[in-house]
């Protein structure tokens, strides 16, 4: 504990040297990557925090770290004994430390912060609020990479080209539909700091940040010619030519800055605000058209060959899933194991897939009272011990080089349930039902269908507190934007209007704290059902494929439409998975998979 | 019809010996009131369009009436024949009309507007349109004034003291919750445009704009003394005296802008940047704290006296809606009747109830394919001639001295309705009963709502264009911001959380161009159902008394638990109604209220 100790000290010494008297350390990437590379984990670092979203902010006396309520129970742990102390958010991502800070400091103080690291919108709030004290902003410079031994070099490993067999559509045509949206705005150019973004859109794929095959770069794309700053030296002679071919110059990822200058001089630039960090910004020499990305939107849409891998992929997952859970029933009837091994124990069996690369985010294995624990991490040492008996919560996923994956299960291990936990189980599982059989006008947003998924919850007095999907890439990242659903009109996963083709999960869930925790979770592909005077109509198609735990269940709760809907779901995972699977496979799934 | 055209070229020379290029006249009042009173109906009498929303903007060689598609039927009508062109909106309420006029326009023309009848953010919109090709807005003066021959003069009536019987809370009280606030902002004052805030607030009424007993007024809550700008020779010395001893001093309504100037000088004052106008913007001359109105808030939270009274009112509304509809039973038996004079006939019903005023909206009664035009207002002359045969749409509302009401029926009057008319009817039953019957956590907002009324209609296809419902004020505006229920982000029905106590209308609809048009409207009022572990849970109750026509009900659509509904409500609204009716009145109500 002592090292962040230190650390916050070797921070402070610092804004000392800098003349600063606080500085902001959020945990995202220059790219707002939701996953970063080792190297940018520096609030992870200097907070000894793990999760996935929180903000370290360093004064001289003070040291806190910022995070939302799936968090608080993880940071407060993990931060007991040192400096570091837990400010807990009472919005999720909200920037409540910013305003805090400020109140905090003297008037006239200086904030240090790295401009790479903040979106432009982000920076406006920023400095609005530093205004009234007449607080400065500056960059930190090497303040962290001064103090930081030992600190991970960046990502350098080399860029494959993507098959046109998992992508389903040529680099070309992809920035051609750029070209024609560029000449439709009057544009010059578009320019891209979305990781996943470049990656779709160029057709590449390497392993730079966590759980997920993305390159770090920057593009930008003009009418006549087109920019990729990245490492050079990641970039093999073929796929170089293939770039090139295609009218895309490769430069250095370090010269984003005078290059960006240099090449948007008066021209005009179309650039999302929500992703353009700060020093990009400032680095635009043109005009900038800030709207919201057309490559995030023609990314959601998926081809026909992305949609074929796509479900070859919940196959393979699927097969893994049911070998799995054969396994652990089997172990169970007379050992123990811990949630950390039982995460690797399922990703052997994903392992032996093809195509398989990794998981898509850090397994979420949550037994009993762990699994009310919504992102729950379980330590590699001393996670609680499975036995067979309750219950338990399984999130997981893989990225498959031609398909990514994320499901999650809840499943009875022994013993008798309780009626608190089937009623919650059963209304879960009707939310589900419900949003998983909407039928809703083309463009329908998600606050629009998020409802559907809690409705049955909240008529008995029950809710959740996180979104209830979310979009899922092609081999890409487990969370895309932007659909999705969610109950805020100021997330972008509400916002988003739903159109057909798109992938997106449906995972509605309830949480009781130091009991339980319950969560059902499919991919599905939305679909036109038809098209009436009305214009087009969108439904869903589930596409994951593992059976829901029908033991569960409470048979009162439940109604026959919504049973026929298990029936006919039990149905497809079976006839999907059996030619794939052993004779005695067949019989435990087929089993499973039984009409209620 | 050439009184129109007269008019315009009134504008026309009135723009050129003004120095104007264009003018935009909007529908609203300098209170941004839905329904205004005569003196304001500027853009109704110069484009000769009677629709509630709509704006008319000229030019030397264009003169254009902007208005939704609600309206498109309407509009072509009444403009036929004159020099002024329908322009159709795409987006109800989206000013649309502000891009053209500044494209067709000339660089440096410049466009004369009343800046008391645009909001200050109306106006940002339209400056900043207006700055590409350095157009200028300006007052336009006198120029309506000194062309409308005939203007109606302002309202003028005596204002009166809305009893404490009918709204329960004193002034003073409202006030000091409005203090409470202004002490919570730090600010000295909140300033209020709306009339139906003002209205209740100060618990006042009079009969300015149409349909509604408001104040045409202003009003400056400050920490110490408030002021009320209004006709002064309108307050008798009773209520001058009572409103002088809450702290209260009258103004001159006139003295508004130069009267804010000198009060606010250096002080902070709360207002709302949608309601207040552009010329009362210019005049503040302290710090602006733009933020959503409280008054607003508080108002729509009704008291128990309130409740209380409404359901009064839905009594009388039912007793007289009972009698209408068992005369036009008898009625067409041998006879017809023309809309417009069904309309008048429903009132003469209304009016026999204790406490009536008059409508609380113009009737929209549409007969067969008229149902299908969703403002429609059957023209005095000519309008369709209703028989024993197909369906009627009816909807309409009244203000009576301690409630407003608003309720839309669609009835069968007889031959055999198509088997798509029942599918139709049914599933806009079953989304009212969908909604009706929700449970929702304390500060669920609209939009959250809103898909529970279309998710029966959507899985067949169809939909409707408009919101799924509005507050309804006490003896108030029968369009009561902010609640409702909407499918847009944008608007405040969509955005505005609901409470405890709101009373609210459910009315989705369907509607089939030239056939027929289905509406099932009822208010109610918003419930805490229980609280739980996660907080209150709200439902609702209606508290409309009304027989739903049962005839029109496709049975192998509807299931058990909506026919359970629809039973329950039924009962309750016999019994509710029963004492008030004669055996006969009892015996009808009685086959209409039978349980299906």
């Amino acid at each position: 504990m002592n090292s962040i100790n230190d650390g916050i000290q070797a921070i402070r010494n610092g804004l000392k040297k800098n003349n600063l008297h606080g500085i902001i350390i959020p945990s995202n990437d220059p790219h707002q990557s939701e996953y970063v590379s080792d190297y940018w984990k520096i609030r992870e670092h200097f907070s000894g925090f793990t999760g996935s979203a929180g903000t370290l902010v360093v004064t001289q006396n003070e040291a806190a770290i910022w995070t939302d309520s799936r968090y608080f129970l993880q940071a407060e742990k993990q931060c007991l004994g040192t400096v570091v102390e837990l400010q807990k958010q009472s919005i999720p991502h909200a920037p409540e430390h910013i305003p805090w800070l400020c109140n905090l400091l003297e008037k006239k103080s200086i904030i240090g912060i790295d401009y790479r690291l903040f979106s432009s919108s982000q920076m406006d709030y920023l400095l609005e609020n530093a205004s009234e004290k007449e607080i400065a902003i500056e960059s930190y410079g090497t303040l962290i990479d001064d103090i930081w031994e030992n600190r991970s070099a960046q990502p350098n490993g080399l860029i494959s080209d993507y098959s046109i067999d998992f992508c389903g559509k040529d680099r070309m045509s992809k920035i051609n539909e750029v070209k024609t949206e560029l000449s439709n705005k009057g544009a010059d150019f578009n320019f891209i700091s979305s990781l996943d973004e470049t990656c779709w859109l160029l057709n590449i794929r390497s392993a730079d940040v966590d759980f997920t095959p993305l390159v770090i770069s920057y593009t930008l794309i003009g009418n006549e010619k087109s920019y990729l700053f990245v490492h050079e030296n990641r970039i093999e002679p073929e796929l170089m030519a293939a770039l090139n071919q295609d009218g895309i110059e490769v430069l250095s990822y370090d010269s984003i800055r005078t290059k960006l200058a240099e090449l948007t001089l008066n021209k005009k630039v179309i650039a999302s605000s929500s992703t353009l960090n700060y020093a990009c910004f400032t680095s635009l020499e043109g005009e900038l058209i800030s709207r919201p990305s057309l490559v995030q939107h023609l990314k959601s849409i998926k081809n026909e060959t992305e949609i074929a891998n796509a479900k070859n992929g919940m196959v393979k997952d699927g097969v893994a899933l049911t070998q799995f859970f054969i396994w652990l029933e089997s172990h169970l009837e007379s050992n123990t194991i811990s949630e950390y091994d039982l995460g690797i124990k399922l990703e052997s069996f994903r392992m032996k897939q093809e195509f398989y690369k990794y998981q898509s985010f850090g397994a979420i294995v949550g037994y009993k009272s762990n699994g009310a624990i919504i992102h729950y991490s379980a330590p590699k040492k001393g996670s609680s011990m499975i036995s067979n008996d309750g219950v338990l919560l399984l999130d997981s996923g893989a990225q498959y080089e031609n398909a990514t994956t994320d499901i999650t299960r809840t499943i009875w291990l022994g013993g008798t349930p309780s009626s608190e936990l089937k009623k919650a189980y059963t209304l879960v599982l009707k939310g589900h039902i419900e949003l998983d059989r909407a039928v809703f006008p083309k463009g329908t947003t998600g606050i629009q269908l998020d409802s559907f998924a809690r409705m049955h919850l909240w008529k008995h007095g029950l809710t959740y507190a996180h979104g209830t999907g979310h979009g899922i890439g092609s081999y890409s990242a487990v969370h895309e934007p932007a659909q999705g659903f969610a109950a805020r009109m100021t997330t972008y996963r509400g916002g988003t209007p739903h159109m057909e083709n798109q992938f997106t999960t449906i995972e509605p869930g309830y949480y009781k704290e130091g009991e339980f925790g319950i969560r059902t979770e499919n991919v599905v592909v939305s679909k036109e059902k038809f098209k009436s005077e009305h214009g087009s109509f969108i439904g869903f198609e589930p596409i994951t494929l593992c059976p829901i735990d029908t033991e569960l269940i409470d048979r009162s709760l439940i109604s026959d439409h919504e049973i026929d809907w298990l029936n006919k779901y039990h149905q497809k995972v079976y006839d999907d998975l059996a030619t794939h699977l052993t004779e005695s496979e067949k019989t435990w799934l087929k089993q499973k998979c039984l009409a209620i």
